[in-house]
């Protein structure tokens, strides 16, 4: 008997830039992007990933590899995997294609990862208008723990997790995701003025070819110029999975994505250490390098099955999960309540974004109380294990998202407490939350090109 | 020495009506409305309230009490409670008022539940472009579980709650409430055009002395009649509580909520027995009479200390909460995902509402394929203890919101298998959520008495 | 429809002695007993219960009432309750009786327990040669929360529990019983030579007419007299569950009874708030009132088809359980060890009781340092909830136990940790556990009458 | 900034023997087995180790060499590993070392594992009487989970944790071990004529230079010779730690080891990937090779701080463990009850052993109704994430411990459950658990060289 070591079907060389990995890397979601490797249902395969940026965001003090990074380039991904059964038949569009996560982690000898806010001209974030400036903080693992020399006193075991897995989608559904972000991105700003979130921010992310990588295809020839302008980029998810984000997707997790073409084509990037709910800061997880060990099912017709859609087509559908038993477990929790008022005073109706939006606002303002900046505390909540919920979206006009955060994570006691200490203005413990300068006048134009 | 049974402090008779108790109840938010109860902090004191609607739907196999019902009475509360600290002193305006909720449950004798969906034009819900029909299930409780003969197959253990708690307005921050929600209610439809969600339910319900109740204040009097004009509303939540439909604020949390006036004036009811994340169904918890059992403490000014707000007043502020360590414990959670794009396939920008409205949706669907009708799941969802998160909140265009689903509720796997029977159109295993008849046309006009 | 408000099927009232009450109380486990109530399979009823001494045991700060107790007249039982299927055929014979928990608590009114040790001469406990003298600690209830005037600093959520559920043994099995502990009774000391443990309390408790009481059964007459001689004493935990003692048997929890006589004659009683694992100061839980609501299921053949005994008869059978759902959550642990040296530092083969020992004896050493008395940690841990593990059964000559103690219910850091004020001979914060004066001299006899 | 990637300090090569590795292990304690390797107090390092048997026992079919398997050599052991604080201050006897288990796994490319139980007179097991033959399951690992070909049906997460981690003894504590080992070994016999728990096992392990491996110091030498003869065997636990077992010691937990010699020269080995509390089988966990990253502390002092012995001397003591926020997390178990009565009906006084024997058989009888062999349950409840408890240790003359087994391990539902098929003999699923021949005689005499 031979025991299964799980076959390394993509391999990442950390000395490498992404262009020049052994098995290229993708930043697109495209049916004709080829796959690079193949895999048979039922066996433990490890894919291994580079960080979103590809390395472009560095071990330092400094937030100037934030403020200008080139966002055309997001995210680099692994793959796409084809997946076939035991007697070699191709996954099938129509299949559902289950892939558990059996294992996860940092690549070895690259225990660290980021969190960061965009500049608010280039990506901005969930709070980009209280913070519209650059910010990056550093967290190194101790196994499971992270700590941040940016952000000291706080420290937690990772829930980690893929940021992206999905698979490639049809023609059809490619066709569908452009024709309605087009549409937005044309017309938001005319419904924005009435019921603008964030205003600031990119409306959508286009298909262009800046940026560009297709995997084998090669760069610079026709088939990548076609291929880039229909291409769509990995920012949001959508119904083959992608960037869903979601904290829990750990080790023992089991994601059921729907096949839209011959053989799943699985890609998956984007490696988070932990996140928060939300990922507020946008680039806000502890992002990181990373590998994946995964095995497959395929269950015949399962889209039809399990899937069935209420929407316009057969496509219109999203991805269903199955969270793991291995969780860090946590036993007491401050929440933090935010409703749909903004935080001009304004009434909107139901609107659990705003609500969050004020959950958050308003745990920044209470931690920033125990010795921390605002930014700091923005940073943390994104990535720390902190759980945002939709309680109440049914009382008008007040929706109410809370915001739960596990007290174990801090060195001090930080709930309300009687007879304390005044608290007030203290100064920050240590001004180490990094952001490059910034001159303080707001950017007049949003920036249509800047996108993740 | 004597053991310290909780004091009674706001007793019910189930066999009298609302306004027959002796203690009179109301459903209003005003600083005039007198307390009929004082405590002392670290006094454990016990408040029994009836259900939401004061015994208007009953234990039967019938929505019509339901179709019928009349929202203008929302809700009645128990209270106000005035708060004074050891030294007899009352807790004052910019105090913070913690209240331990020691212990909950339903009132002895009276342990049934409700949980229903009000027709589109009286009131509605998240879904009731989906669901317009008024429905109820009666749930039955053994000790912690729920079981519904109109939902067959489930069975689940309780995270009791009181839908509402808060301290009473100051008249500044009441007229902040009414201005605004005047706003949303006159200017709404403008900004709906565009941007609408959940387009015909109420805006906002204004102040209207239709079925007002104002405890100790005469009913018709001119001072009843003055109040009844200014008083808020207790459908959504606010700055100081309210109806936040909380579903984790049970036995061992602790609240810690803004004072405004002096004494606090605390309220209190609409108990749920259990409740999903978003309460979608609106009338949705599983209603019932209750008790709570408090202990206050006073934390002097607080609100300054801990609650600066990020905001235009001082009174800008949401109540803060500690989750108390004793939950029902769920390893296996099915998840659903959602986007915002609606089921039209229409793009919305980062709308987090539209996310969980998806989320919902494909979990109804789901869910209906293992025997429920549709009416039956959306139910289900508002009252079993599923999770609703934002997942990402930050990648454009797309929000992402998940729906987290205990599966050892139900009494089969309801995970998706190869190789299971072929699911399709199944017969609804029993018949059995009921409805009043509905004859099929959608209202021409939202109905703006429609409240609750 | 009615909502099925459990039927009390044995009320207790407190104002009545044991002896009074409406449905007479038994302490001896013997099938004649007549049964006092009968219940339907499916249907929720109640059992209310008195504390196990029948109110022996005050609220006072005085362990007089401990010192002097009788344990003849230990435990206080409800029932027998006769059970039958929906078609009315008695649970027979070889079946198994499942009932579950469905809810339980104080008695209304009733919010208080105590833990006690007895005296070394009148039953002692698990540490009666380290701790001779009778102690006594009142606890109060705040909801889920117990917390002690005797043992301040700490306050938990209890894990409440009946101490004793079991079903009627046959005559057949009562002589098993008998015999095999008047065979330990009598050759015990001789063995006792060599492998004692805890020497000075009694080997078992023998049937006895003191203090007997059988239900429906007069006091004095010839069957009285003749059952009372042949009854087993509700001590030990035997074949038909009884005293387990098994602190995780809350709510939501199922137990699988095997049943001997016809009707099964389920009786419980002994009520805990809150025990530690192996309840080491004997009476150790908080003890009090309180009341069960229970629903059973006959599973017929049961006995046979699950419980098949590795032993001489086919009543070698021990009950089996299903933990609940809902338990107090914590997250954070310290774990005392022993190992099977005794404290005299002799070695002892694989002995699991001296490995237990051990952990409880450091565990007790450890916590006197942060200002408690050695008898204040030998109350708390009898009764908070800690967890007993036996975690190496085989590694020869060492057997190793673990005593895990939750940090949360201390409101202080219990941790160890560099740079700390040195820790030393310390005041215990308050010296109010109490005990009854003792003159100091060890017993020079065991007294053979004196059990429980 | 470099990223602090874990310094291996002590490496293992797979591909060769246990005495040919780079840093030679050793395989008992002794305070003059020289340091290996040295670390600094906060620094994180690796620590690789092979597993227990020194790869004796292969992947393979056959329980062969369990069977003949040398029990001298056990435990191979890496370190031992010398700490000093950040000034280069080494630790002093007095201390304490806190170690925190920063990360820990199977070694990359050897993911897999067994576990088995010794021949009766090889060293058997906790129910060597049962099963007096050689046994072996062979593991594989998807990476938090283990299966096994040998007992189809289960699947579970590993609670990894090391076997063995501990300090050197001081030599005068090391002469107590001998002595009292001694003791236990010449005149155990007697005494268990009377209270013999497992008669047949070996009752200790003295120093013996047969299969003694020292590290640096050369075999053969006088030196090894002297050492050999006085050092302790590895298989029990002690004061320093050593084989301790505790199956919840996995990522996150800290252990607080006395400090014995300078330096503290920590040692550890006999990684496991899951076991259950007891061990039941032996050599019971799922053995494998693998590696710790581990974070010291030295609490100066911190034994007679922390740790004051209740016994003879300074050095009676034991560690002590905290357990860390991530463990499997199961929310349904089944639960086997034992009473100290033992399988042949003879009573024994509150024996937490022989309750914990009744409460594994009871639990193995009752699962090998489910399509099992009882040599399949007996490995499996070894090594499954199944607790031990001490119930009840007062309630003379029956100790009452229980088994709890969480049910979400089996691809079927192991509850009693009424109407359910009947069952009775049925053909083990798969007759794969191995087993060399045995010719059924019992060994007439107890061989006192197997060890283990």
């Amino acid at each position: 008997m031979a025991p299964p070591t799980p076959r390394v079907v993509v391999p990442i060389d950390l000395k490498k830039k992404p262009w020049e990995q052994l098995l290229p890397l993708h930043n697109r979601w495209h049916p004709e992007i080829p796959p690079v490797a193949h895999v048979k249902v039922g066996e433990v395969f490890r894919v291994e990933m580079v960080d979103f940026s590809g390395g472009a965001i560095k071990d330092d003090d400094s937030a100037t590899d934030v403020k200008f990074m080139d966002p055309s380039t997001t995210h680099y991904l692994s793959g796409p995997i084809r997946v076939e059964d035991k007697d070699g038949i191709l996954a099938m569009p129509g299949d559902l294609l289950a892939a558990e996560i059996c294992n996860l982690g940092p690549l070895p000898g690259d225990e660290w990862g980021y969190t960061a806010t965009f500049d608010r001209e280039n990506g901005g974030g969930f709070l980009t208008d209280h913070f519209p400036c650059a910010t990056k903080a550093i967290w190194y693992f101790e196994g499971i723990y992270a700590y941040s020399p940016h952000i000291p006193g706080v420290r937690f075991p990772g829930l980690t997790h893929p940021g992206i897995i999905g698979t490639a989608p049809s023609m059809e559904l490619l066709n569908i995701w452009n024709q309605r972000e087009k549409e937005v991105e044309e017309n938001g700003h005319k419904s924005l003025k009435l019921c603008e979130v964030l205003h600031s921010r990119p409306l959508a992310n286009l298909p262009s070819t800046k940026g560009c990588y297709l995997g084998k295809i090669k760069k610079g020839t026709a088939e990548w110029e076609k291929i880039g302008n229909e291409a769509a980029r990995t920012i949001p998810g959508r119904e083959n999975g992608g960037n869903c984000d979601i904290k829990n997707l750990s080790r023992g997790s089991k994601i059921y994505l729907p096949v839209f073409v011959e053989g799943a084509n699985l890609s998956t990037g984007d490696m988070h250490f932990s996140q928060g709910d939300g990922e507020v800061s946008f680039c806000g997880a502890i992002e990181m390098s990373g590998f994946l060990e995964l095995k497959c099912e395929i269950i015949r017709g399962g889209m039809k099955e399990y899937l069935t859609p209420m929407g316009p087509t057969l496509l219109h559908v999203n991805p269903i999960f199955e969270i793991g038993p291995v969780e860090p477990r946590f036993s007491e929790w401050l929440v933090f309540e935010g409703i749909s008022v903004d935080e001009s005073g304004r009434q909107h109706f139901l609107d659990a974004s705003v609500a969050y939006k004020r959950a958050v606002l308003n745990a920044i303002d209470y931690l920033s109380k125990f010795g921390y900046s605002k930014e700091q505390i923005y940073l943390l909540l994104s990535c720390c294990p902190c759980e945002g919920r939709i309680s109440g979206i049914v009382d008008s006009p007040n929706a109410v998202a809370t915001l739960a955060i596990p007290t174990a994570i801090f060195d001090q006691d930080i709930r309300p407490k009687a007879g304390k200490v005044p608290v007030g203005p203290r100064l920050v413990r240590k001004p180490d939350v990094l952001r490059c300068s910034y001159d303080g006048n707001l950017p007049t134009t949003r920036n249509p090109a800047a996108s993740m």
